[in-house]
C-alpha cells in the first residue's frame, strides 16, 4: 500500500514516521516544499533571540534520518501543485524544476499554514519579514545580524508578534507593536489584558492599537511604516497578523472546507475524499466545549492528528475527542494561558455565560517571593458547565491551565471543579489554588 | 442555634468563619486548646529556614480579627476533654485550670492530629522536637538559635521531614536523616525515588535507612542517637514519623472510627451522630480512585472540609466527592508530587495495574534550562481507568500534577487522558507534555 504526505512538518512527520513504526512494510512517501522536516517551529523566536545559537539547532531530526533509518522516501524541494482524487494522484515540480507525479492508495494533506500577509503598497521591501518556516528564521537571523538592526516595528499583536517582541529586546532591538484593533489582546478579560500590557510598556516596547497600517516606505537605510495617525521609523519589519489554513490544494481538489477555509475532516481526520486525510494547520477540528468544528493551529494537535491518521492509515482505527483550545506563551516575565471559550465565545454558541476574574498568589501566605495571579473563569449559568479560563502570572500559569483544560474534556461543572483535589505546598501557591478561588467565586456568581 | 466547634486550626476555623457568613445569628464558639488559631502549619519549615522571620508571620487571621470582626466566641487555652452526645455538651479545663462545659445544637470536632512520638527510652531530652503546632515551631526556632544548633538527626523520611532536612540545611546545620524501613520511599516508584535521594545526597544529607532507633542518650550537651548498627550524634533531634489522628474524644463519645482509626464520617461530613460533625486532620474521607474509605492528613481538604460542615449546618446540604490523595513538596531543587494510587494501592483495591516510569523535559526540544522530568504512571488494565500518577523534576511539576487529579476525579481513562489538550510553550515544556508522553506509553503497555 501506498501512503503519500503532503507537507514534512508535525503533522505530515508525525504520520510518516507512526506509519512506519506500523507498518514497516508501508511505501511512505513525503513530498516537501522547502528543504527543511521536523524542526521546533515554535522555538523559533527564542533562537532569534539569542544570537550564539544556529537556526537549525531547531532540527528535532534531520532528513537523513527518516530516509536512512526509517526508509521514508522524503523528498524535500517537492511543491505539490495539483491532487487528482479520481485517479489517485499527485503532481507538482521540483526547486529545479522538474515535474513529478505520485500515485497513493491514501494521501494526507499536511499542508499546514501560511503567515497573513497583507496586501499593501510597499510590502516586497526586503526587510520585511514574517516568521512561520524555518527558512523565515534564518532569513531574519541574517538580516538582525547583517543590517545591525536597532529597531523594529511588529504588525499584529498575537503569540508569535509577543514572543518575537521579547526576542527582539533580548537583542537590545528597540521594538513597536502596532494593530488597527483598538484593543491590545481582544480575546482576554481586561484585567489581564492590561497587566501584559504594562509588561510589555515595562520593557520599554512601544504600544500602538488603533492604527491601521496603510503602507510601507523605504527611507535610505531604514523603512517607514505609515499607519493612520502614526508613522513608525524600523530598520526591519515583522508581520505577525496570525496565519491562514493552506488549503488551496485540497480546495482544487473539491474536497470540503470549513472554519476559516481550513480542509474539514472527520473525527478520524478524513476529509469528504474517502481516500484522502487532512491534519495540522491546515485542517479543522472539534471543540471540546461547543462540539462545533473549530480552527486553533497549535502544535500538539498537529503531531496527535498525524499520529491519528497513520492509524487509521494502517487499520488501526482512531478517532480524535477534539481541541479544548489550550494555549500559553511568555512575555517577558509573564506566563499567560487559556483554555475553552472566552464569555464572548460562549454568548456565540448559545451558552448562558457568567464570569469572574480573581486576584490570587502564586506562593502560600507569608512565603517569600509570591506575586499576584490573575484568573479569569467562564461558566454557564444553564448547565453550571465550566467553559474556560485564562489566566496571567509571573509563575505557576503555565501548568496550572491544563488542570481546567482536563476539566473542560470532561465537560465538568463549575461545582465538580471547585471540589478537585489540586495540589498544595507553600512555595508553589495558596492552600485554595487560584483555579479553585476562581471556580468558588464563578459558582457563587451563578447562583445568584 | 448553637454550633460549637472543637479545635481553632484549618477546618476548625473555616467552618467558624463560613458559618457566620452563612448565617449571622448563628452562636458560633471555637474551643482551641493552644494559643494559636489560624496559621499556615504548613509554611513552618520554610520559616524556620529563614532565622530572619519570626513564626507569628505564619498566623493568617489573629484570633483578635475572629473575635471582634466575625462575631465568633473564640476561647483559646480550652482544652475538651469530655464530649456527652446524649447531653449535647462538650466539657473540658482551660490553662489556668477552671472548668468549663458548653452545650451546642449541632458540634464539629476538629481535633487535626498528633505528631507520632515513639516509645522509647531518652525521649524526654529537651533537644527532641516535633513540627506540628505553631508552638512546636516557635520552640525549634529558639532551640536552634539559643543552642547554636550545628548537627540534626530527623527521625523519619516523609513530608515533614524532608521539608526540615532542607530547612536546617539553609541553616547550615549537619543533617542525618534515618528510618527503620529499609526503602526511602517506599510509595514512590524506585527510579523517582533514587532521584529524589540523590538530591538529599548531594546537598551533604546523610541517609540513613534501614536502621530503627533504640534509644536517645544526653551526651553532655550533645544527643546521642541510638540505632541498630548506627550512632548518631546531634544537637537536635527532629520526630518525624508522621501523625496520627486525634480521635480519642470522638473515640470516647462512642463515635465510629474509620481508617487510621479516623472518625468515620459521611459525604457531609457527619459522623455516626446525627448532631456531631468531623473534619480536617482527625477525620476520614472517601477516595475518589477507590471509592473507599481512606485518611490523608492535608491542607486544602481539612480548609474544604470546614466549609461543607458550615454549610451543612446552616442547612446548605453540601456533600463533598472525595480525595485524590494529591500531594506536592520541595526538597532542594526537586519538586516532587503524587495523585492517585501507587501500583501497591492499586492492586490492594483490586485493580489489575500496569505502569511505567518515563523520563521526559521540563522544556521544548533546544530550549536552553531544559531539566529532566520523570513520570510514573499506573493505570488498570480491566477497565482502562488511569488510577495514579508521580513526578519528579526541577521545574514544571508541582502544577503539571493537578491535570492527572482532575482527571481521577472523572474516572477518565488512560486513553482520554492522552487525547486532552494540555498546554505547550518552548519555555514550559516538549509538544507531547511528559504527563502525555507517559500516558502513551502506558497505553501501549496496558494494550499489551
Amino acid at each position: 500500500m501506498k501512503f503519500l504526505v503532503i507537507g514534512g512538518d508535525a503533522a505530515g512527520m508525525s504520520a510518516a514516521s507512526r506509519a512506519k513504526r506500523n507498518m514497516p512494510d508501508l511505501e511512505v512517501t513525503v513530498l516537501e516544499m522547502t528543504e527543511d522536516v521536523s524542526y521546533s517551529a515554535c522555538g523559533m523566536p527564542y533562537n532569534i533571540a539569542d544570537s550564539k545559537r544556529e537556526i537549525d539547532d531547531l532540527v528535532v531530526r534531520a532528513a537523513k534520518v527518516f530516509r536512512e533509518k526509517q526508509d521514508i522516501n522524503l523528498l524535500t524541494g517537492h511543491r505539490v501543485t495539483f491532487i487528482n482524487p479520481s485517479g489517485k494522484t499527485v503532481s507538482g515540480r521540483t526547486r529545479q524544476g522538474k515535474t513529478f507525479e505520485f500515485s497513493y492508495d491514501k494521501l494526507l494533506i499536511a499542508t499546514g499554514g501560511r503567515a497573513v500577509v497583507p496586501d499593501l503598497p510597499g510590502m516586497d521591501h526586503p526587510g520585511i519579514h514574517v516568521l512561520k518556516s524555518l527558512e523565515d528564521g534564518r532569513k531574519i537571523k541574517a538580516y538582525i545580524r547583517e543590517k545591525q538592526v536597532k529597531k523594529a516595528v511588529i504588525i499584529g499583536m498575537g503569540y508569535i508578534g509577543l514572543e518575537m517582541c521579547e526576542a527582539l529586546r533580548e537583542l537590545s532591538v528597540q521594538v513597536d507593536m502596532v494593530k488597527p484593533g483598538p484593543v491590545f489582546l481582544p480575546w482576554m478579560a481586561q484585567e489581564l489584558s492590561e497587566s501584559i500590557q504594562a509588561e510589555l510598556v515595562s520593557h520599554d516596547v512601544g504600544m500602538h492599537a488603533g492604527h491601521a497600517v496603510e503602507r510601507i516606505e523605504p527611507d535610505g537605510n531604514h523603512i517607514r511604516v505609515i499607519c493612520t495617525g502614526l508613522t513608525l521609523d524600523a530598520d526591519m519589519v515583522l508581520l505577525a497578523m496570525g496565519i491562514s489554513p493552506s488549503s488551496e490544494l485540497a480546495e482544487n481538489a473539491g474536497l470540503r472546507t470549513s472554519v476559516g477555509n481550513s480542509i474539514a475532516v472527520d473525527r478520524t481526520l478524513k476529509t469528504s475524499d474517502e481516500n484522502i486525510y487532512a491534519a495540522g494547520d491546515c485542517a479543522d477540528a472539534y471543540h471540546m466545549v461547543t462540539g462545533r468544528k473549530t480552527w486553533i493551529p497549535l502544535a500538539l494537535r498537529a503531531n496527535r492528528a498525524g499520529w491519528a491518521v497513520a492509524d487509521n492509515v494502517c487499520g488501526k482505527s482512531t478517532e480524535l475527542p477534539g481541541i479544548a483550545g489550550t494555549a500559553v506563551f511568555k512575555v517577558f516575565n509573564k506566563e499567560v494561558a487559556r483554555t475553552g471559550l472566552t464569555i464572548k465565545e460562549a454568548e456565540t454558541f448559545s451558552f448562558d455565560p457568567a464570569s469572574v476574574t480573581i486576584s490570587s498568589r502564586s506562593r502560600a501566605h507569608a512565603h517569600p517571593g509570591s506575586t499576584t495571579i490573575l484568573v479569569h473563569m467562564v461558566g454557564d449559568r444553564k448547565t453550571g458547565r465550566l467553559l474556560g479560563v485564562q489566566m496571567v502570572g509571573n509563575e505557576g500559569v503555565a501548568h496550572r491551565i491544563n488542570a481546567a483544560a482536563v476539566a473542560l474534556h470532561n465537560r465538568m461543572t463549575v461545582e465538580a471543579f471547585s471540589q478537585t483535589d489540586l495540589a498544595y505546598a507553600p512555595p508553589f501557591g495558596p492552600v485554595w489554588d487560584p483555579l479553585l478561588t476562581a471556580a468558588n467565586q464563578l459558582l457563587k456568581k451563578m447562583e445568584n
